[in-house]
């Protein structure tokens, strides 16, 4: 993309209602734009963001074998009638008359939706167990909406919920989605601690909150340190994941007023972190006032056991920032990078460096390397402080005296290492990592 | 994906309240199924279809420079007051009252917003073109919601916006989005007419309409046969533009009341269409209230001329229905296929016949054909019946006389064509398309 054609409004001053340096930065590098108090617009660079989020979460989703789908946004306020919560939500829940004066809602969680879609169509014991997701907006109307798309009112989640037959199936299913969660946050380049929660408004008797490392976090976190050295890549469906869940939980973690210093190890570690994820098992919580059953293998009915799985897809944009940046902008785990590379023409309008930038730019292109290319004929000290700004894996800086001497400068955006190198050496360092 | 592991919940009889046939076809192949009136969720069959839609939709955006991000479903109403569309939007739009009663909306359009967006941050006609796209839900609160998702109230719609510095250049970004409209449908299977249209509440003085053809659509058309021989798919963004547009208007195509028989050639066709796409030229419309404005070449402001440009997205997936299908069910176009192949056992139980289609199954991921694996224990008629039903392309069919003799059965579901192959033979035909 040529930096010339797109939309990337950046901000060369710090705006003064951004309290927390991710929202800050996200203003600044021109991701989002306030539409309403809590309601933002992505914009073209943080909307790659979130797709890369969103695309990682749904692979890992996959590959634990839970299925994608799509619930609307709008629910008839009859369903949460149904399981108790239409009155119990509060004034978080917006509430909405359609024309016809019947009650919806805009959804803020889909556990009475999806149970009323699955009780429909279950009829056995033997179409269980079965995880089913989507990638939805919801919104919840916070009184005071804060700190950008960290504490927004119209937010993107992922939830999952699972149906089995007992509970030591429900329990299997909770085990694959904790290891789903722990690999998703791995792969985003991400710390995730999991952390034993209260259910809140959900309800169950099973529950984790994973929390991200970033200093600025809300939550105090109690950590044993020996769960910062365990894998969290490693595993995959087949594995052991109840063991791996047993090992991990073992470890002491605890958040803010769940912890008990009388049962943590003497060497403890305190972190802030940002809670991106949250698990639970509810049991029959919902299958029993809305009737969710299937027929078991003795012939009787069975209520469905069931669990649900949120991760904060846009939350995660700025939690990620939160635990990635410097004084001057934003550093991009590559898997989450918007673009890889950023390509700076020093000199816009010099024949010669023009033709050298436009032949990278096409190698890199036909490469398959995303590349932001700042094409723009302004001040290189302004094009340097951007690109750091909006803070691509790689800057590739050209100007004459390269040309001339036939090499580009390569930075390390998240290090600051710079290299004067060959455009094939270049390329090849890229293609590395 | 196994059917035993997926959520497939097709059904032997009609819907006695759906009344159109891909209505009919999509809740019977367990696509979708309604939440409230107008309202649906996509199980994860017809979630792949939407998916395939979208990613067609925005593949020829992109193609044609539009530039992706995402504005919010829920919107202020102080905008639209500003463009006067408030009062005159009528009880079609869905009105919120957020906790501090602020006025807000469920978008059923984004001409303000973006407007809004735009404004903020475009300073310079140096800026211009720009042409920015989302695919976002949307919101009509249509009176009598029917049709499934062809007429449904929540809805997914890819909304572009352009912004020119006059109106040459307005035309030229008018002339970028009918070119890529028509390559997109195309894409999607379809024969798409551009007829000219009324302006309707989005307002201007050039506006296109995109219909497909189909017995059962909504409209009638009236044609120039001549329109069906040209080639939607061939240009590209640096093409003629203004001259493809021009030789396609200049062949006569209208519909329903803007039909006029005196300016229609002799030799003319009619036929059933369904309205899929609509584009508008629309100036200043918006621009003039909400004050969008840059600075021109000779250093005064200039109000931006803008134009809108739409496809209904989650429409579609019911028009292509609508277009494609017989007695026994959907048949899916290639390019939007939820899976490409379904694979039949005959005899699921049978070792020999198991581990035939495990390693046929094995043999199609693996060539990344994706596939869905019927290995439920039924009869072979129902599954026969239901793999019609739903349309995959291709079928496979392997029972223990097959395995016996070292063949498979594959099936075109567009033509009912049936071969016996060897599996390798098979793979090859299905991988030539």
């Amino acid at each position: 993309m040529r930096l010339s054609q797109y939309f990337l409004p950046t901000l060369k001053e710090t705006p003064s209602d951004a309290q927390i340096v991710s929202h800050r930065l996200m203003l600044r590098a021109g991701m989002i734009r306030q539409m309403s108090a809590g309601i933002y617009a992505w914009l073209p660079l943080g909307y790659r963001v979130l797709k890369k989020i969103e695309n990682i979460v749904r692979a890992e989703q996959d590959r634990f074998g839970a299925i994608e789908m799509l619930m609307p946004t709008i629910q008839s306020a009859d369903l949460w009638r149904e399981s108790g919560r239409y009155d119990a939500y509060g004034p978080e829940m917006l509430r909405i008359k359609d024309r016809h004066e019947r009650e919806m809602l805009f959804g803020p969680t889909n556990e009475e939706m999806i149970t009323d879609i699955f009780k429909r169509e279950a009829k056995s014991y033997r179409e269980l167990p079965k995880i089913l997701y989507h990638i939805q907006w919801k919104f919840r109307d916070e009184v005071r909406p804060r700190f950008g798309v960290m504490r927004g009112r119209e937010f993107l989640m992922k939830d999952a919920y699972s149906f089995d037959i007992d509970e030591a199936g429900a329990r299997r299913s909770y085990q694959k989605m904790f290891a789903a969660y722990l690999s998703t946050f791995a792969r985003l380049g991400l710390k995730a601690i999991p952390v034993r929660a209260d259910t809140g408004p959900i309800g169950g008797d099973l529950s984790h909150e994973f929390h991200i490392l970033a200093d600025t976090g809300e939550s105090q976190l109690y950590v044993d340190p020996k769960l910062f050295e365990v894998d969290m890549k490693a595993l995959g469906p087949d594995d052991d994941l109840a063991g791996f869940m047993e090992r991990i939980t073992s470890l002491y973690a605890a958040a803010d007023e769940l912890h008990d210093p009388a049962k943590a190890p003497k060497e403890l570690v305190t972190r802030r972190g940002i809670e991106v994820g949250h698990i639970f098992y509810f049991g029959t919580k919902y299958s029993a006032p809305l009737g969710a059953q299937v027929v078991g293998p003795d012939g009787t009915p069975v209520l469905i056991e069931m669990g649900s799985y949120g991760v904060g897809v846009s939350r995660l944009a700025a939690g990620i920032i939160e635990a990635s940046h410097d004084e001057a902008g934003i550093i991009w785990p590559d898997e989450v990078a918007p673009f890889k590379v950023g390509l700076i023409n020093l000199k816009s309008g010099d024949a010669k460096t023009d033709t050298a930038c436009n032949d990278l730019y096409a190698k890199l292109n036909n490469a398959g390397v995303e590349t932001l290319y700042d094409d723009r004929d302004e001040r290189a000290g302004g094009k340097f402080a951007n690109m750091d700004l909006i803070g691509l894996p790689w800057q590739m800086i050209i100007g004459p005296k390269g040309v001339e001497k036939g090499v580009v400068e390569l930075k390390r955006r998240a290090t600051g290492e710079r290299h004067e190198l060959s455009v094939d050496d270049a390329l090849a360092t890229i293609a590395r990592g």
